[in-house]
């Protein structure tokens, strides 16, 4: 096992002085007020051991993160007949694109482009209450993560609910086809509610351990989802968690991930190890910048890679 | 270790009952002749044993998967110079389609695209003549299987140039760009005569095991190309290997790979295995319906997968 | 002067026996329930005599065409300034599209489609009350038509309200490019209304001779907007009044046209005519089709079209 | 009527002195040489009179302004049949754009755009050979004009058919679905010898006349068109001649215009006149800038519109 903590550590300092940050988000107001310096990250290797560089500690808007575990919830809730309402393919073009859906009928292209991270909400919601149905992530999250300080930004939250025009449209074009049962303004309250869930890296790290388990919480012994689905989750954060910059994030760093506008990045070695990563500054593609270099580094420095002979 | 024979022969059994075999390929005359019914599979293990069930020494057409070798050819040429010609990223529409070139001004989303293929055989050629170019090739996938019965099937060859004016489209499209530099007849020549290589399952699974060995020839114990390339080029097997169903087939088996119309497929388990599995019958992404198929129930037989703990 | 009443009567012979009616719009409710086998026409020829057939006194739902109404007001309250938030091209695309916005920016191709008269509706309200802004085009429209007794169907505008999801899209759209500069409810609740205005074949005719007399109104001899403004907003009739048919009715017809999903047609022959039919049946690009068909046998019985010498 | 020629020699002056002179296009390497200060404008009423000013007896390349002639000629060779392999509405992009061709699955939009007039071309060249049917070409464009002096440029024809790489594309494009019949080298000889006709204003002008004469050449008193088949190709230059700056140009503008890249227009005002104008710098849609700008002064200082009540 590579020298985890020396690898990090020397990650964390050559990040302290990259000249470029990339752009902090500023379409929501309550991003745009974050420092560009600053940076965490935090691994959960297999064994449960946690390591953690810069500022594991500090909460951060989690933002997209959030598909992944709506995703679960989803999947657990509709099954198969989720794959009806969104699709399994890299989209190919931005996360807020609407060109997409005109052309598939209001099929979004993978659950986490916002578009197809909206009907998962939707079904999260099922017949249920937007306020109930937000407490039950809220609830899911801190139960993988095993930390019940988890909570959501209501600044953040409101913020998105006031400002997230691209959204009210994806939700909306889509209600033109059926795509979202219940009431557009409920699946998007759930939605603005599940971006605006504030984690650490640690507290996310931990929270994705069942993907790096083949579906098991590590803690308590209990199956998350079936190694199957666990591994379906992975698939899909690879090819599509990083929105247009799939492709990319894939070449260089190697492993499964999902970003969020935040600047966090939840990344996935199955049987190694849980990492979440934080650097506010996004690239074109609206993915953290030094994040994804953060774990490139990482991965070079472990040979943590899915296109690598591990152990070998 | 899986006894790869019995799951191999269980497979060939259960594909030679299939009910639904897809379309056999129609655009070139001389693939829309071959029987659906057909049938091989060849799994090349880390430790060089060879596993074959169903027609693995037939030779068939591997057309698009000859994308992987003159991508290969190209990175030992120009290096990482050559993405400044052609992206990384899941292009999120059909094999063929122009539209994304006229939008990225001739920059072809990536390599595994006809477009994108065309430039990187316009690389292949660099200043030399299509003839030598094209023996070039056919040396480089010989070595690679350690076989020098490979040919190109000048019938195949001669059809597509006869009949392939999507293709001549795309490279004269992108020479409007200035993104093809030689004569694009030339490029087009050695594009359509790589397309033609006949290979057997055998074959084409003993030409991948670089792959599979982070890029070194195991008959020799040369290296190929260095540890970091072949990761890469597996990244981009799995997320562009299989067009507008490369997430469907990243999420259905997991493993990269790469599809050709001629009904074969390519993939590489790191560490494990090189596989090749053919099957004419192409569903409606261009991909061979059952070798997805043989490859997903090899991929549940074995645990092989990119996505899970390996070994756990 | 041709003999307009036996023409039009010809015509309404004709389409009372016309086998194919289109279909009926079914996305709103209240337009579902209007039966195909009706249809009016009505001729306010230029020097003031009124020629109808058919049911040219049913009021019906006029839709789409209101937007020649509000483009009119909007150019008297932003003049040119307009044109920086709406373009003047024919968009190759449906009337509810929201592909080509995402494109060019948040600006919509042309004040015809819904986009563009989302925004014009937007200017009309200006600083204004909804309310206010509704009352003030009715008062408008009955100005135009000489009649006092046009009103708005507010079954029609409820329905719209409740069902008009594209049209909340992409007023949410335009609004995230800042192209919405009030509240988007408030931009909505004026469009639906003014498409809500129930008027009949005869009242719309009227209603738009002032395009047929260079900008007068041929009641009051009063200038409605100047002769250059009337010949333009003619010559975006005849570009983008029929969406993506526009040309279709261009080479048919032959004469400035705007189409309503309620199956009306306003039509301007400048110097001689303003007509109006209705025929509930829509093509495949939602535009009337025996209110075209009608349309293209006045032409030709006529020789009524722009294309041609006139009093040749 | 109006003075015309002090109309335009006011018109010459302007125009000498302008600033903004748009940029000649460049590329193709016999046009790029061409000085942006030429200016020419001629003016065939319908009496026959004839008033130039500028340079009108200078001869420029009248590239695309050719695809009026061989409409005409592919409509009298195939009839109504010609619109099944193409269509009539304005297509909102670009003029050698592909992307809606491979959309609409090989049918171009409209005759005008490149890819439309290649299968006119295509067309007109029926089952003869490309030499005889120049020749046809050219004796046609000599007979409107009445003036056997007019030649093609065999430079600018071998500078096309050496660089135009996307006119190649789109042929071969086009071909793959079967809307190229005879062999694509021949349909693409063809089209790049039309785009080399050169021509002066004043023979523009008068080639164009039967389109001002509802088809009549008034030469001969022979009919070249219907009078419906002229209406309705006035339509088409109305709705589709600017590309997509067609919209435009109706708006400014007014009357039935095409365009060419090597600045020349050719305008038609039915009964009127028929209007050639010669400028070699191009706005960024591809359209002549002062040409486009002489004509809105035209039509301005001649009350010359389609949209206003002519005579009135």
């Amino acid at each position: 096992m590579p020298d985890i903590q020396r690898i990090i550590d020397t990650i964390a300092e050559e990040i302290a002085g990259a000249p470029h940050r990339g752009r902090v988000a500023d379409y929501i107001p309550a991003l745009a007020k974050v420092d560009p310096m600053r940076f965490g990250i935090a691994v959960v290797a297999a064994d449960g051991r946690v390591f953690t560089a810069g500022e594991a500690d500090a909460a951060f808007s989690i933002q997209s993160i959030s598909k992944v575990f709506t995703l679960t919830m989803a999947l657990g809730k509709a099954g198969q007949a989720l794959w009806k309402r969104v699709g399994r393919e890299p989209s190919g073009s931005a996360f807020n694109s609407i060109v997409q859906l005109e052309q598939e009928h209001g099929i979004p292209r993978n659950p986490f482009i916002n578009a197809g991270a909206l009907v998962v909400s939707d079904v999260v919601l099922g017949g249920g209450d937007p306020r109930a149905t937000i407490g039950e992530i809220l609830r899911f999250v801190r139960y993988l993560a095993d930390d019940d300080a988890i909570a959501i930004d209501m600044d953040v939250a409101g913020s998105e609910a006031r400002t997230g025009f691209r959204n009210v449209a994806l939700a909306n074009y889509m209600k033109a086809f059926g795509n979202i049962e219940r009431r557009v303004e409920d699946a998007l309250n759930v939605y603005f509610n599940q971006c605006a869930l504030a984690m650490s890296c640690r507290q996310l790290a931990m929270a994705g351990r069942f993907l790096a388990h083949d579906g098991m919480h590590p803690g308590t012994g209990r199956r998350v989802v079936s190694a199957l689905r666990a591994r379906r989750i992975n698939a899909l954060m690879l090819t599509c968690g990083h929105y247009d910059g799939s492709g990319e994030f894939a070449f260089r760093v190697g492993i499964p991930g999902k970003s969020g506008v935040g600047g966090g990045i939840l990344a996935i070695v199955p049987g190694e190890a849980s990492i979440a990563v934080w650097s506010p500054g996004l690239n074109e593609r609206g993915n953290s910048q030094l994040g994804s270099l953060a774990l490139e580094r990482l991965s070079d420095a472990t040979g943590w890679s899915v296109f690598t002979a591990r152990g070998g």
